[in-house]
């Protein structure tokens, strides 16, 4: 089944090399902003109560993917699904930036790993309630994370 | 700008009403599963050493939307970006739910809150250390989260 997704605003931080745009946005101290198109700024409203953003949008600078991935974090090859690698079926990225101020349709924002110019697709509130998880097992990565 | 999506699977509930559907995986204690399409099998790997996973999916029952929304746990009209309401410009569903037994192309899972039938789009790792952050701030939420 096919879906037409339309970005809704544009994610402009300070990477425009892959090479260097860090892999997540908890290893990265980087500021950026987001510019909502006009025509969503209503949306935005009550947002600024959150301190922690979601952020779906589209890795526009993927490649084709293949199945079975090196993770930028690892050595061997992983299932994609187990990775967050940009090359995906949908390549849809998901990340969690902190929200520092909502000055209409623009949204400063802190801890950004996206290349600037990125597709927005959505914004959802962060809540722990919803979205933290204790007693979690992290397969391969468990392995890599302190290096 | 436009971006076409295609399902990659399908999740299997035991809802197939809205108003049964719990909100949120943290408030649903019931199982489900992932089908995701055999072509994509060999992607699975390495996901079974996760307990947590993240779902992308579409919200394939969701409405038009409006920029301003009651939430399901409010009863004040919201901007549609700090709720999760389904009915989005891009209806784009993400849930985290635990992952109990990868089985070929099945992932058995736990804490559906999703309509049987959904369409899936993306699966990513979760991991604590990209995707939970403390010291957090949930605005109108916050006064509604004990209720």
């Amino acid at each position: 089944m096919e879906f037409m997704m339309k970005s809704i605003g544009v994610i402009h931080t300070p990477f425009i090399d892959k090479k260097q745009t860090p892999i997540q946005p908890t290893r990265s101290q980087a500021s950026g902003y987001v510019e909502v198109y006009p025509i969503f700024t209503k949306g935005l409203q009550d947002l600024e109560g959150f301190s922690h953003i979601i952020l779906l949008y589209i890795f526009h600078q993927s490649d084709s993917y293949t199945l079975r991935v090196k993770p930028f974090l690892d050595d061997q090859l992983r299932g994609l699904f187990a990775t967050r690698h940009p090359c995906r079926p949908n390549p849809i990225g998901l990340s969690i930036v902190r929200l520092l101020a909502c000055r209409g349709n623009i949204l400063d924002i802190e801890g950004v790993d996206m290349l600037d110019g990125t597709p927005l697709l959505d914004i959802k509130p962060y809540v722990p309630d919803f979205d933290v998880h204790t007693d979690v097992k992290t397969g391969w990565y468990a392995r890599r994370r302190k290096e």
